[in-house]
């Protein structure tokens, strides 16, 4: 019997993939050394790993673009946005669903730059396409970020039609694609996206420790980091080359086997297939909580969702809500879900809400689990 | 039979100990869940490792200061180099055999700040304390940077007396021990050191992608990531508190986990063991090479060294040398090390060196085998 129901998939997957489980620390003993830094055979293994890897993120982003790891779409995010040259840009456009990763580097970079921050007008998940066709004729893009689906309330953002009218003014787009690498079909939005960022422990079934991003190279970039990357090492600067100029540091080859064999199961399962699961998961839940409709307000949308619900309780705030579910084993989060400008948007940003986020592995057993502590509670 | 001699343990440790093989996947498994993001047991699970990582951190460094818990070394430094306030710092002092992960990111800051960048003297390893002290007179010195033992020749720097003529100017300072955590004694010189960089795949023997430094929060940082921290997520500012300012995003589980293990064995062998099998690895690495001093010129120190050999053969390159050695499953490593400073003070900067260094666990069939290739090759 499992003893965790767990539905906080949206804070990081769990639990991860049987073959992640059994076989990333075998091959870590077998060859986890340091490649590009010698020429042995064990260092050629983990350079043939991280290669495949490489091979799985750009077929599961739908991708020919270079792909640079790091150690999370949170680096991802601060190098890309502390990195773009803004003589440029004057106009910044962010969604209202944007998460702490992105507002708090986007808010550092306004007040140092005196650059105007505009905020997409949605109307509650609703993206007001005329005013921002408006908006951006009025003031142009000249950067746009934007996140692929929120995850606080799991809405899936209209993100092929904003880059797409962005594309028009030439703006610069990063898509942060932290909670749908993995799930979503990405053929269309690679196209429009300068940078796409993900993550690797959450859809991706990775561990925790790796991400990085997705880079068509027509921007420039400065890097983060200044180190040691194994070539040019007489060079007072970073190398050009990539994706070494944003690799500085040892590599993390434990998260790169990791993801490369989390990324193999999800490939051999199928996105589509995962995508389908996920999708069936979500709506017997929110088919259950609705159930609750007289006691809790389901404030995320049944469609267009990819796999998020944020509920209130009439009579139990997010915190007393999460502490009941948590005594009998159910995993959830409550609060703010480091993004207040989502929850300001939706108007629940006093008390936060209670998240509950499923995931492939989520079953019946979670769900009669789920049903009996609501029938307790209510 | 053992297929791989492994004498490149300054670049990662390799093998680690058999329980961090053993049990960290199945921890993993176990607790593998975001801290700080909930409430439920299996995150208070993850919490209390990283508590206990935090324990055995500060025990091996001989510090009750805060320790920040990161992605690595490299990233430690960029932090601590680019988030210090500059407005009072006129001159920084060096040693000649700094890293890139130091020599890079100081150079960036030296020529957007237009401050003095000034080289400690040393004679070869020597270094030459009536010249510091004419020099800290003549042109005080307001933050030095000091790696505790080189990861080129391995020579340990007398940082206890750098730092401590450094603070009585009240400079800040900062000691990479990325090479010397887990093997050297930390009591004297945690004491004048405002920051202590450490790196948890190296001596530490954990897991690559984890790292850290320890903070005595004295002197003004900025952090160089934004984003979610789970405390205070309202607040468009990083949060005051301490670790959290500095650890932006997901906690890297996996690695906490596998640190948590690896220094919990560390602690176990006691680190003057430790010490004494590496030196005593060392000892007998270098009485080998020495027989061959027709052939061979070892440019590092037998005494007072943290565990590397710097050698040049007079009638191979670095590269070629590296190649034999690797045909016959001796990993080693040639060129530059990324510390081009400290071959250019050697002289060794036009073709580098070929690096052997030792660890815990090399032996005397690592030996045997070394002695019979070089035998092959001489």
């Amino acid at each position: 019997m499992k003893s965790t129901v767990y539905y906080d998939n949206a804070s990081t997957s769990y639990p991860k993939f049987e073959s992640f489980y059994n076989e990333t620390m075998s091959l870590y003993k077998e060859c986890g050394i340091n490649f590009s830094r010698n020429s042995s055979d064990k260092s050629k293994d983990a350079r043939f790993i991280k290669e495949s890897l490489i091979k799985n993120i750009k077929k599961i982003f739908s991708t020919k673009n270079e792909v640079i790891l790091n150690s999370s779409a949170t680096f991802s995010l601060n190098e890309i946005i502390l990195g773009l040259d803004y003589s440029n840009i004057k106009t910044i456009y962010i969604s209202p669903f944007e998460h702490n990763s992105v507002y708090r580097v986007i808010k550092k970079i306004v007040k140092e730059k005196n650059i105007d921050l505009k905020i997409l007008k949605f109307n509650e998940f609703n993206l007001d396409f005329e005013n921002m066709q408006l908006q951006f004729m009025s003031q142009k893009p000249d950067l746009i970020i934007c996140n692929h689906a929120s995850n606080v309330f799991g809405n899936i953002l209209p993100v092929e039609k904003i880059f797409g009218e962005g594309k028009k003014y030439n703006a610069v787009t990063i898509l942060d694609a932290t909670q749908t690498g993995g799930v979503l079909d990405f053929s269309e939005i690679s196209i429009s996206s300068d940078f796409i960022v993900f993550a690797g422990h959450k859809n991706l079934y990775g561990p925790s420790g790796i991400g990085g991003y997705i880079y068509n190279k027509k921007v420039p970039l400065i890097p983060l980091l200044y180190g040691g990357t194994g070539i040019n090492s007489e060079d007072e600067d970073m190398p050009e080359e990539l994706p070494e100029r944003f690799e500085a540091g040892s590599p993390n080859i434990l998260g790169i086997i990791g993801l490369k064999l989390s990324t193999d199961e999800l490939l051999k399962i199928g996105i589509e297939n995962i995508k389908n699961k996920k999708q069936e998961n979500l709506k017997k839940l929110y088919d259950l909580l609705d159930e609750y409709s007289y006691d809790l307000k389901i404030v995320s949308d049944r469609e267009n969702n990819a796999g998020v619900i944020s509920i209130e309780a009439n009579d139990y705030s997010p915190q007393e809500l999460e502490n009941l579910f948590n005594d009998e084993g159910i995993i959830t989060r409550r609060g703010l879900h480091c993004a207040p400008l989502a929850h300001k948007h939706m108007g629940t940003d006093k008390n936060g809400t209670l998240r509950l986020s499923v995931g492939y592995f989520n079953d019946e057993q979670d769900l009669n689990k789920l049903t009996e502590v609501l029938e307790s509670i209510f």
